[in-house]
C-alpha cells in the first residue's frame, strides 16, 4: 500500500466536521464511487464516531418498508434523535405510488434538515444493495447521527449481508402472502430482532402470526431462544408505529447494556481486517507471479486437456514462501 | 497443502465409475459435507466429465418451479438424454402440496432409474443454496449425465451465485404478482436465458409479458441485446412444456456452437483457481503470524481506542515478504 494523493480534500473534511450536510453527502459519494478511498475515510471518521445505532428495515417488496421507515424516522426525530435514512435506489421507476407519496413526506423532513436522507445506488449488474452501504452508515455515524435507518429492497442474500452490519433488524411483513417462507429461506427470519406486521387490517394476520410462532418453534435453531417481539401495525393509517418505535428503543438499550452492540462492531471490524490483509497478500502474490496473465493461460490449457486445477494450485502454492519482517517490531497503531 | 488420507475410498471410485447410483449419491454427500475433499474429488472427476449441460430453473416461491423442472426432466428423458435434478431442500415442511404431488411423479422417474434426483441441503444458518451445488453438478457430469437441472428456492443473491455456474437459466414467473420486480432487483432477469410464464391461463399474463418487454427495453443494459424467448405454459395442465424443452435444446446448441459454453467453464475455473490460491496465501500468513489470536486482540484494542484498522493493516502488510521459489520451475500439470 503506497501513500497516495488523498481522495478527500481538507476543505471537504473541514466542512464535514463543521456539520455541512452537503459535505456529508459528498463523503458518502466518495465511499460509494471510490472503494479505494474507504481506508482513508475510515482513518478520519472512526475516531469521531459516537456509536450511532443502525436499524435495518427489511422485508419483501410491496409490504410498505418505505412507509414504515418514514414513520419510524419521524418518531425518532420527535424523540430528539439525530436521524439518517439510507434507502436503496428510490429513483427506480419501479417503485410504486405509495413509495412516491412517502418520498414527498420524507422530503419535507429532509428539507427541514431533520432527517438526512440518502439513496444508495444499486450494485452494478446485480441490483442488490450497494456494498458501500455499511461505510455510508459509518459516515453518518461520524456526522453525529444517532439513529441510522437502512431500508433494503428485498429479502435476498445481499440484504442479509447488509443486515449483518445493522445493530438491529426490523422485518416488515404483511398478511396474505407467502413472504414468510421466502424470508425464512433467505435467512432473514433468523436475523430479525423485531417483526412488524404491516397492513395488519388485512385478512390473514392471525395466520401470519401463527406461522411466525410455528417457525420460531421448529426452525429458530440454537441462535434463537424465543420469539422476537411482534408488532401489528398499519403504517398508512399510522397505527402501531408508536409501539414499534418504543420497542426499537427498548431493544437498543438492551443491546448496549448487554455488550452485544460492541460485539457486533468487533466482529465486523475483525472480518474487515482479515479481508484487507487477504487482498494485500493476493496483490503482492499477483505482482510477483504475473498471475493476471499466467492464470488465464494455465486455465485455458487445463480446460483443453480436461485436467483438474488442483495439481497446478498445489504446485503454485508450494513455491510460495512468506516471510514476516519481525525487525520492525510490533507497531499496532502508528497514528 | 499436505497430502492427506483420501476422503473417498478406491471402492467408492470404482463403483462410481462403474455407474453405481448409490456411489454417485455418496460422492455428492462427500462434496456437500466435506468441503476439504473437493480438490481430491475434482482431480478424479474432471478428466471424466463429458460436458453435461447445467440448466438452472429459478423463480420466486410458488410459481411452480418444481412442476416445471419435473416436466422438463421427463421430456429430456424422452429425448434420450441422461438426466439429473439437483433440488434444494424439498424435504422442507414448507413445500406446498403441488410440490409433494410432483415429488411423487419425479420419484417414479427416479425409481425407474431414468432420472438421478438429489436434494441439496440448505446452507447452514442461511437457508440459501448449498455452496456445494456446483460441485454436485460436476459429479453428475462425470457420472455421465448430459442434462442437469438445478432447481433453486427463490430469486436472491445465493440463487444468482449458483445460476452463475449454470450454462442456461430458465426464469419461471407467473401472472398477477409483483415477482418481476423482485427478480429484476435480484438481477435474475438479466441472468435469464428463457422466460417461462407458468400458470399462463391466469389473468394478468398480457400485463406480465408487457412488463417483461418494457424491462428489457429500458433495463436490459449492455449485457442484453434482445428479449430472450418467452414461453407461455401451464405445467399442471402440461401446456407449453414441449415448446419450452425444444427452446432449451435450441439454446444449448447455440451455446455450444458459439463457444459461450466453454467460456463460462473457463471463467468458473479461473475464479476457482484464484480463490484457492488466495485461501492458501492466507493460511500460510495466519500460521506465521498467529493471526487467529493476534487479530482479535488487536481489533479489541482498536475498538476500545476508537482507531481505524487501516494503519494496523498497512503496518502488518508492509512486514510481509512473499518469495516465489523459481528453482523448481514451472510444472503446470504434475499429474
Amino acid at each position: 500500500m503506497s501513500v497516495e494523493k488523498p481522495s478527500v480534500s481538507q476543505e471537504l473534511w473541514t466542512d464535514f466536521f463543521a456539520g455541512s450536510r452537503l459535505a456529508c453527502a459528498r463523503l458518502i459519494s466518495v465511499v460509494e464511487n471510490s472503494p479505494q478511498a474507504i481506508p482513508e475515510v475510515l482513518d478520519r471518521i472512526i475516531p469521531r464516531q459516537k456509536g450511532g445505532i443502525r436499524v435495518g428495515v427489511t422485508g419483501p417488496p410491496g409490504v410498505g418498508k418505505s412507509t414504515v421507515t418514514a414513520a419510524l424516522a419521524r418518531r425518532a426525530v420527535q424523540a430528539g434523535r439525530k436521524v439518517g435514512v439510507l434507502a436503496v435506489d428510490p429513483t427506480s421507476p419501479f417503485s410504486g405510488g405509495a413509495f412516491l407519496g412517502d418520498r414527498v413526506r420524507m422530503q419535507r423532513l429532509s428539507d427541514d434538515h431533520q432527517v438526512f436522507i440518502r439513496s444508495m445506488a444499486s450494485r452494478e449488474g446485480h441490483g442488490g444493495l450497494s456494498p458501500a452501504t455499511p461505510y455510508a452508515a459509518d459516515v453518518l455515524d461520524a456526522f453525529g447521527l444517532d439513529r441510522i435507518f437502512i431500508e433494503t429492497v428485498g429479502v435476498g442474500q445481499s440484504e442479509l449481508d447488509v443486515m449483518s452490519s445493522a445493530d438491529l433488524v426490523v422485518l416488515v411483513l404483511q398478511p396474505g402472502t407467502g413472504d414468510v417462507i421466502q424470508a425464512l429461506k433467505a435467512g432473514i427470519i433468523e436475523a430479525a430482532d423485531l417483526f412488524l406486521v404491516n397492513k395488519s387490517d388485512l385478512q390473514g394476520t392471525e395466520t401470519l402470526l401463527d406461522s411466525l410462532r410455528f417457525l420460531m418453534e421448529i426452525g429458530g435453531g440454537p441462535r434463537r431462544k424465543s420469539l422476537p417481539p411482534v408488532i401489528q401495525a398499519s403504517a398508512l393509517q399510522d397505527r402501531g408505529l408508536d409501539e414499534a418505535f418504543a420497542e426499537i428503543e427498548r431493544l437498543v438499550s438492551g443491546l448496549v447494556a448487554s455488550g452485544l452492540f460492541l460485539e457486533k462492531r468487533r466482529a465486523r471490524l475483525e472480518s474487515e481486517v482479515r479481508a484487507a490483509i487477504g487482498r494485500e497478500l493476493w496483490d503482492k502474490y499477483a505482482a510477483l507471479t504475473n498471475a493476471g496473465e499466467v492464470i488465464p493461460a494455465v486455465v485455458g490449457r487445463l480446460l483443453e486437456r480436461r485436467r483438474s486445477p488442483y495439481p497446478y494450485i498445489r504446485e503454485a502454492v508450494s513455491r510460495v514462501r512468506i516471510l514476516i519482517d519481525e525487525e520492525r517490531g510490533p507497531r499496532e497503531e502508528p497514528q
